[in-house]
């Protein structure tokens, strides 16, 4: 089984998987929590290009990174993970870009959908949970998390655009929910922690995964 | 007036450029010398990952990051000075995507054109030289300047390919030449140095470039 993890930057995705993967192998779940951009030896360098926004990118060049990141990750790190029988959880993956790029840059959704399935030969996720959150609250977060790494706001590629680009992302990928019910589920993150969590495990749950709380 | 010079391993294109770029000067033609992968800065990074035998790709990845390279190089490097109003020569540019991972690799050419188109926004060269050479004298070639470089033969992800790679190549440049007769043009590449650019002289001249010989 196949699960990714999506939302805008700061929408508590990694806090809730760091919390999920220890009670996984608790549960004797044999599983691979990997992430985008950098789930490869090829994306680990990819990564630094991506996210640091001092490196000058087009729009094109940057998808094209993007594609040529999960292409490598779905090809060499996911696929043979499914194979084994793993689980396996990837923060984020495909809907990233129809997001970030699609609605966020603004390109054209049909052709990012027939690109992406090509560079994974067609690999979607079984199930895809969409960390929902208002933008202003998020980012704050993201940037307080950058401040505590260390690195700075204008940094950070998306941490340093504006709020109406993560407000357009934000309402991709509510989109993608109602376009795709069968495969996505919205998770309230505006709420507490705790809550959030315990909506997740729910899910799974509803997906055979059970966890001991 | 954007000019590429395109041709398997060891083929000669560099040697010509090498001599042919000091003539334009001289002839106080202003003009851009460029090359693929790395004609930008970020593709100077993915030059490294591409051409490194030992860095794991898969074709997918291998030519988006051809294509990422080539969308920064098209957009930032290429257009600016084709709108300066500078003759631009790249060593290398779509045309061996075409072949490289088209008739080299086995992916579908047709897809690849459209993706080519997409990357660099319509922007096609208005002379092709290509230069053709039996596969057998260029890997040589190719292979004695690695090791005068210092790098082992194995490193190189295309001079490690078998020979009926690089046959393959080759019959799809000359394809090329047939199928755009108005945009290519072939050298024969076996002649002597001097014949050899001599003719590329010869082209050029037929483009309204002169040089003082």
């Amino acid at each position: 089984m196949f699960i990714t993890f999506e939302g805008i930057e700061g929408s508590g995705k990694t806090s809730v998987l760091d919390r999920l993967c220890p009670a996984l192998s608790d549960e004797g779940i044999s599983f691979v929590r990997t992430r985008e951009p950098g789930g490869s030896e090829l994306g680990r360098a990819l990564r630094a290009m991506l996210l640091d926004g001092r490196t000058s990118l087009t729009n094109e060049a940057e998808l094209f990174l993007y594609l040529a990141d999960r292409a490598q990750h779905a090809r060499q790190v996911i696929a043979p993970a499914l194979e084994r029988g793993d689980l396996v959880i990837s923060d984020r993956y495909i809907d990233s870009t129809l997001c970030y790029q699609g609605h966020g840059r603004g390109m054209d959704l049909d052709r990012l959908i027939d690109l992406n399935n090509f560079a994974v030969g067609g690999l979607w996720p079984d199930l895809t949970l969409i960390f929902d959150l208002d933008p202003e609250i998020s980012l704050k977060r993201a940037r307080r998390r950058n401040i505590e790494e260390g690195i700075e706001v204008t940094q950070g590629r998306y941490e340093a655009e504006r709020l109406d680009f993560h407000r357009r992302i934000r309402r991709g990928y509510l989109a993608l929910a109602e376009q795709y019910p069968q495969r996505c589920r919205t998770v309230d993150a505006s709420r507490p922690f705790d809550d959030v969590y315990y909506h997740v495990t729910q899910i799974l749950e509803g997906h055979g995964i059970s966890l001991d709380e």
